[in-house]
């Protein structure tokens, strides 16, 4: 059995402060307190609140790019400059749209910048993603101590063909966030046609069932029950490398 | 919290077994029997078997088309003449890849059509998805009669930017897959920009993870703790209209 535990009472976070302290605080309420091979789930919105990443539009100067885009795209012109500050690549913009690669790989819509539940303070101000998510879930699994859980930085990103976004692991420490069956076989001897699953997507997917957005939404939870074997690997394994997007 | 319980036990589904009726034997074992909300994830896999969409494919004669298409994909012709036979539309076609709209709507790889562990008498044979999986979905939550829990049928897809499959919700039945926000806003006033949640792919996810794909997996699992409101949407709901799509 799994289970997909919310961490409940946490303040709301603001720039500086020490998340881990205040994670492990939430933790010691869990049944059992933590355990080893837990997962601890936060979401990208927290993680960039506590470094700080937060924007003031006003000091931002869009260029003649930023703004021609912001037109065809009828965003605003100092958000599409940040999206296109904090990205590599356009992949589609169209009016309404705009999906880019972002410095992290991560292919995304609006360079996962944040709008909405900034809290006190975040009117006129945008929050961007941390540029190394892998890094910064390193960071947070250091500063858990010895016995710290797995963790997973996760995000809500849309998909192509289906409707309604899903979490996804944008960071990941501690654990393999991609498990590869390649060389693996079916019960009948036939290779496995599905030969690597993406057990971050997974883990992080679970956690947003308890997550949410809104107001009745908590911004991390424990994934308790799962095991693994073999390295950990980073979420940036779950990036499909540009040379092998059908979709360039 | 919410928890995801394996069904273990369960017979190598063959055509023509009453699928309700196992899984209703194997949801009895569960901690305390099944409960009122709780959700029955089953793979696509005993659906199909049970419903014997097995395909000889000596039975298979590949048109030009097919040929063609197999060539170019570097695929078995008769695998592709039955992918085109089950789809509306090709969406990406190049050498080890064959991307189609199945007549679901789905947008998927091969058609959905499994080669794995298809079981005793599985050589030679492939095995189809089913062409309605809500109505499937429907039909086997009827089955399990007036206390049901809802039903997802799950399948494992790629995604074009990312790395490993994730389990998605192709069929649904008794809970609304698609949860739509628009309208709501966040803590501060603002409307929220994430307003439409793919609950039906977060819960195929998070019974994802205890279903696996090799011989330690198992083929049905139960998702315990969720709460929603609101009316029943179907996992068509989850698929982008074809004149939405950005990619074609």
């Amino acid at each position: 059995m799994i289970e997909i535990l919310p961490l409940r009472g946490l303040p709301e976070i603001r720039p500086g402060d020490d998340l881990a302290t205040l994670l492990a605080a939430a933790m010691a309420g869990l049944p059992g307190g933590p355990r080893v091979m837990d997962i601890l789930v936060v979401t990208q919105k927290i993680v960039s609140k506590a470094e700080n990443l937060f924007v003031d539009l006003e000091t931002v100067e869009p260029d003649r790019e930023a703004t021609a885009l912001a037109e065809k795209t009828r965003k605003d012109p100092r958000v599409v400059a940040l999206v296109l500050r904090e990205s590599t690549a356009i992949v589609r913009a169209v009016p309404g749209v705009l999906i880019t690669r972002h410095v992290s790989g991560c292919v995304m819509a609006n360079g996962g910048i944040d709008q909405s539940n900034l809290g006190p303070g975040g009117d006129g101000h945008v929050l961007l993603l941390p540029r190394d998510p892998d890094a910064a879930a390193d960071r947070l699994r250091a500063a858990l101590g010895p016995d710290a859980p797995a963790v997973i930085i996760s995000d809500s990103f849309g998909r192509p063909w289906r409707v309604g976004v899903t979490n996804v692991a944008i960071g990941a420490a501690g654990f393999p966030a991609l498990v590869d069956h390649r060389g693996s076989h079916d019960r009948g001897g036939r290779p496995l046609a599905v030969t690597q699953v993406a057990l971050g997507d997974l883990a992080a997917a679970a956690a947003g069932l308890v997550m949410g957005e809104g107001d009745e939404g908590v911004p991390a939870a424990v994934v308790r029950g799962l095991t693994w074997s073999g390295a950990a690997r980073p979420a940036a394994d779950l990036i499909r490398p540009e040379a092998e997007d059908l979709f360039r």
